[in-house]
């Protein structure tokens, strides 16, 4: 019999490592490419086999002819192979274009995607959406500035995050430094496991991304090899889908066999080794303390557990929350705006009593249908569905009500926010990805150009945090329950007999102590019970990776009859954590649309920001350079100013229609152009429309407008309307 | 004759250095205790004086008595001497208890200080406004976490910045990572001058600040021992009056004169030696490409002005403001949250033509009246007086109108947020407080129980900081001025012959060629006609900080006519500087208050905040626990969520008395009581007013007087009083 103790080890980063790797999760999660026994002769590998068999035949049938000329054989028999030559080359022609149109054209999807992300992005770095970081020194790999919209978006994007989350649900929001002490992060395992594999260049000591280098080697060979066999084909899909569970000793090994070199030189590699992605730095003088650029907000809540809970009155549940910078010194950046050394990260931890995870507010979601990926579904290679929230909680597709609602909420903020329903789904963790204390984990992943990117984790991570917390610090982070009336309970007691154990186990005997007492109750009964009947007992001890015989004499369990007056537990935590940075760029794709010029001889870009993301909601612009309507500009610039719209008035002489096309690619949605010095129009960016309101109603109405108080369709039915014939654009 | 080259070297560190070490500026500042010539002999040094010349009488009496008694006298004249000693003993004792008292007196203020310092502390600790960071492992010393209150106060002095500044003023704002590569600090001289003077217990290695040690030794002899003379109190005082002047050497000799040892050990002191204050860390995974954590976010925008200056349609003048993160590795950080070693800090570089720096807002602000401390007064041994911001400008005191634009903008910043009009005070910068390139500088300092702080710094740095770039870079951050129609403009043409300043100064050709290139006008004109008339001249490189010879063939100095379209210059900037974290904390002291509780058996605190920073604007609370009243509360939560309006609800059963005073002291203006289920009534925290209104209009009316659209004064003429006598309170 084989027990596993409980004993918590740190393994947060088995999260954080799905947090990380999208790409190839992504593709991982496609059962039908995980088990290779499963896959179905598809087109493209029937052609690679016809491929194959028609180059052996055009090699024996020239091997034929070579031997029929070799032994002088008769004219016609010669041209007559010759010809038979002829027809297995066209053949095998024919079938290399089939396969080639069908690798390209399944690549095409890629290019089409590739073309409208080059389009996107060419759009926000011309607009000053974002700059890369330090651009006249040459910049800095995975280092981005926001400038002035992007800025202006980001602000946005947390004002309505703290509206949303922190006031509606009255959470606990909270600040800490980034600067990290080592001790914190020794306790939350990221010092020993945040970790990605790299190979060095054995002469140049350049590094690389080992799994990179191998999905590149991969994903060029299915792409480009015509002459790779189908098996051979499968394999190189196997791998790109199992990639992320390997081993650094698998890794390398691969990087060997399909000899890998240094993209760059071409000199041999290393073998794969860890390399820590937190920044390392030293607080004070002395150079003594080391310490690290938090590589997440979390850890400032979870140190601040005992604070804020006597704060909120020692009541459960309660929220806390925080908005900061986070950092990871990624080894070769990728992906743009997606995979960065420094980003945004807005976590909530909601501590929980794990006896109850219902929530109150749950009925105000429980309606709410979207796409939900379930485990199941993945794994019998469906595709995700719509599914009633309400429904998957009743069923236990999702854990709880707690980790329901927060599903729900992420939801609603992301929609509000204008991402498209149709293209954001909640991903549950297959039982694999998961750390082994976590109860149950959604993503919510939003798709780009890049596949379904991970922008939000919705985690029920247990105990886990707080425990080590606690066990690190010596000092207990925990909650209670006080009882009307003192409760009987039996209580499960694990006392090992220290001697006996030293004897046995000599240094280990700590170990082996820590992951007695660390057994759930089912467990060590089921010891006790082994025990009895055999004197003798296999224990796995996790923390020495190895499995111990634990004999009777050596630990006594009993169950005891005790009055109690309050219950002490740990509380769970159900952590939502939100990619600022990715959510924001895939907003900036899913806003992106083009339109043709009046003209019809040109396509102009437009971002179709909701009014509550745009970066600015409003432009004042005098019809033509005249003072008057210049000072009138002017008026209704400070009446915006003093309500907080955030507008930008152009008095150069540009065409009208210009100046509408230049502030469409800004994504503002709304333009007041001054006409004459009593009223003015009011242009909505999507439809074009406008109206007429007066002037001093101009800048009431679009704050309005922008607020949400009242929609276009108010104002449109409000107000009498322009015709946009009649405007210059 | 002596010409000092103009070429620009970096001394950011002088006005960073101000920013930094405000205690002792603020010491220095009064220039009576600069120059000890001008000190009158104060009542302290004259005690002492006399305090002296008693102990010496005393002496020499004693000495009188024991030669009497040795030569056996009379016993009447020895008695006599007795007597005349004793009578001097009582004199000494007199004038010892005097200067006693003159000291502890002085020093009295600072023990209010200290216990009101505390009292508010011990609230802000308590309540959460604070915590220091990663507590549960001891904590780290400069870091501090913001607890609920305290982050929401933050939020809301950030989004009054936002408004005030970006929005109102039309700013770009970026947003560039905090982590940042050398070349850019290298650039801007922080690198090479970020520093402050450590010196290492030379035995345990445990490092000090030596100014702190030198200080603290000044003060507690001045403090604590009456025996020294008036001639080394005096010096002592002049000692902390300069020090922030010394060079490492003269620290280190003074260290050495006092015999000043490590304070915890006594063991000798090292040499000071400097110690750069930036964290250092390492970007990438090769290890080789060196960063640091920012100092300050100014660079960011600096090295984006090329992007920023064409995205605002290459227009004069414009603003950049960027908010976050910055990082200082303090030796020893003291002055609990003043001097931190992560901070927040918001900046706005203003740039302007240099040869027009009228601002078109500036009637705006130009009747203000506020404290401000001028150079002459301070220089003159004069306070701060109440000026006319226009006068100010007008009369050259503040050096143009941009300048003193941003000057008033912070006035009315700074006293929106609640900062006390009579404890805020515009300091100017004495000349040698100010880089040399520096035009102008006025600190916002305010009142505190630490003294005057610096909080904000407004600077006109002239070219310097983009000059420093476009020289490390080689990308030219310059703007351009068109012209209507080409100029014939005489410009001045240096060509240094390089190849007889390389014969004369070999290696150092390079240096000296630069400086004669950066020579301005008068300076180069003055050089021709030296040259012309003696045929050399003395002239001072600074980079190779020595003079040099000038000969006539080695360099030619003339004017030339030529026709130009446009002239093309670097932009001079206007940098507004604000330390969120130091204006928090001196909000916290000007807003923390007592009052009797009603049985005026204790002192009850409470923070007046304005509405527009309280942490939470309201609190709801139903009068008793009943579920009618709870309904209605959560009624009343709901709209205020809606509506974005912080709130708390509290149901629990405690006296609706307590609850105010709870309330109070987290500084929540207003609190709505349910006591029907028709009505309720609203409490205004300072004035303990209360008045009635509907169940249905009391979110409204909540969220109209804390965002200011409505003041107390309008409910309270609006809505039926609500007698407080019948409440609970």
């Amino acid at each position: 019999m084989r027990i596993f103790s409980t004993l918590v080890f740190p393994r947060r980063q088995q999260q954080i490592f799905n947090l990380r790797r999208f790409q190839t999760t992504t593709i991982r999660r496609n059962p039908i490419s995980i088990a290779p026994i499963q896959i179905p002769m598809d087109a493209e590998q029937s052609l690679r086999q016809s491929l194959s068999e028609k180059s052996s035949s055009v090699e024996a049938q020239g091997n034929a002819v070579r031997a029929l000329k070799a032994s002088r054989a008769a004219k016609p028999e010669i041209d007559a192979a010759i010809e038979q030559l002829n027809k297995l080359k066209l053949e095998k022609s024919a079938v290399e274009k089939e396969l080639q149109s069908i690798i390209s054209s399944s690549g095409n999807g890629s290019l089409n995607r590739e073309a409208f992300r080059k389009a996107v992005v060419n759009t926000l770095e011309r607009r000053l959406f974002y700059i890369p970081s330090f651009k006249i020194y040459s910049g800095v790999a995975g280092l981005f500035d926001y400038g002035p919209p992007g800025c202006a978006i980001k602000s946005n994007v947390l004002s309505f995050w703290r509206q949303h989350f922190i006031l509606e649900e009255n959470m606990l929001e909270v600040d800490c430094p980034c600067v990290t002490p080592e001790v914190v992060l020794k306790a939350s395992g990221h010092v020993d496991k945040f970790t990605d594999l790299m190979v060095k260049d054995e002469k140049t000591g350049t590094c690389y991304r080992a799994d990179h280098l191998l999905k590149d080697y991969c994903t060029e060979k299915l792409e480009k090899d015509l002459t790779i066999s189908a098996e051979k084909a499968a394999e190189l899909k196997d791998v790109l889908a199992v990639m992320e569970d390997f081993s650094p000793e698998q890794l390398g090994a691969k990087i060997k066999e399909y000899g890998i070199t240094a993209p760059d030189t071409k000199n041999p590699l290393s073998d794969p080794y860890p390399f820590n992605l937190m920044f390392q730095t030293s607080i004070g003088p002395s150079g003594l303390i080391p310490g690290y650029m938090r590589p997440e907000t979390a850890q400032g809540i979870f140190v601040n557990f005992k604070d804020l809970y006597y704060y909120n009155g020692k009541k459960l549940p309660f929220a806390a929350a925080q908005i900061g910078q986070a950092f990871r010194n990624e080894i070769s950046p990728r992906q743009g705006l997606l995979r960065v050394r420094e980003f945004t990260l807005a976590e909530i931890e909601h501590f929980v009593d794990p006896e109850n995870k219902s929530h109150p507010k749950f009925s105000d979601v429980a309606k709410l249908e979207f796409l939900m990926f379930p485990r199941e579904e993945q794994m019998s290679g469906q595709s995700a569905k719509k599914l009633c929230l309400g429904e998957a909680v009743a069923k236990g597709t999702v854990n709880n009500e707690t980790l329901g609602y927060f599903i729900g909420r992420v939801y609603l903020f992301l929609t509000r926010l204008g991402i498209d329903k149709e293209r954001l789904r909640f991903r549950q963790h297959l039982a694999n990805e998961m750390a082994h204390y976590a109860a149950d984990c959604w993503d919510a992943e939003i798709e780009s150009s890049y596949g379904w990117i991970e922008c939000v984790g919705i985690a029920d991570r247990s105990a886990y945090d707080l425990r080590a917390h606690s066990d690190k610090s010596g000092v207990p982070l925990v909650a209670e329950e006080k009882f009307a009336e003192p409760k009987e309970v039996e209580k499960l007691v694990i006392t090992p007999v220290k001697k006996e154990l030293g004897l046995a186990f000599k240094g280990n005997q700590k170990n082996v102590v820590e992951s007695l007492e660390a057994m759930n109750e089912e467990e060590a009964m089921e010891m006790k019970a082994s025990l009895e009947s055999k004197g003798e007992v296999e224990f796995y001890v996790c923390t020495l990776n190895k499995t111990v015989s634990i004999k009777k004499n050596m630990v006594s369990i009993s169950k005891e009859k005790k009055k109690e007056h309050q219950r002490v537990f740990t509380p769970s935590v159900i952590e939502p954590s939100f990619g600022i940075g990715r959510i924001i760029y895939c907003l900036y794709e899913h806003c992106f649309s083009t339109r043709p010029s009046k003209a019809g001889d040109e396509q102009l870009n437009l971002f179709r920001f909701p009014p509550l993301v745009a970066p600015i909601k409003c432009t004042v612009f005098p019809l033509v350079q005249n003072q008057q309507f210049e000072e009138a500009a002017k008026v209704i610039s400070k009446e915006l100013a003093s309500v907080g719209i955030s507008h930008k008035i152009d008095i150069t002489g540009t065409s009208i229609g210009k100046r509408y096309a230049r502030t469409d690619e800004l994504g503002v949605p709304f333009a007041i152009t001054v006409d004459s010095d009593t009223s003015v129009t009011i242009r909505e960016r999507d439809s074009k429309d406008q109206v007429r309101v007066s002037l001093k109603e101009a800048a009431s109405v679009v704050s309005s407008v922008s607020e949400g108080k009242m929609t276009w369709q108010d104002v449109w039915a409000s107000f009498p309307h322009h015709s946009s014939a009649a405007a210059d654009e």
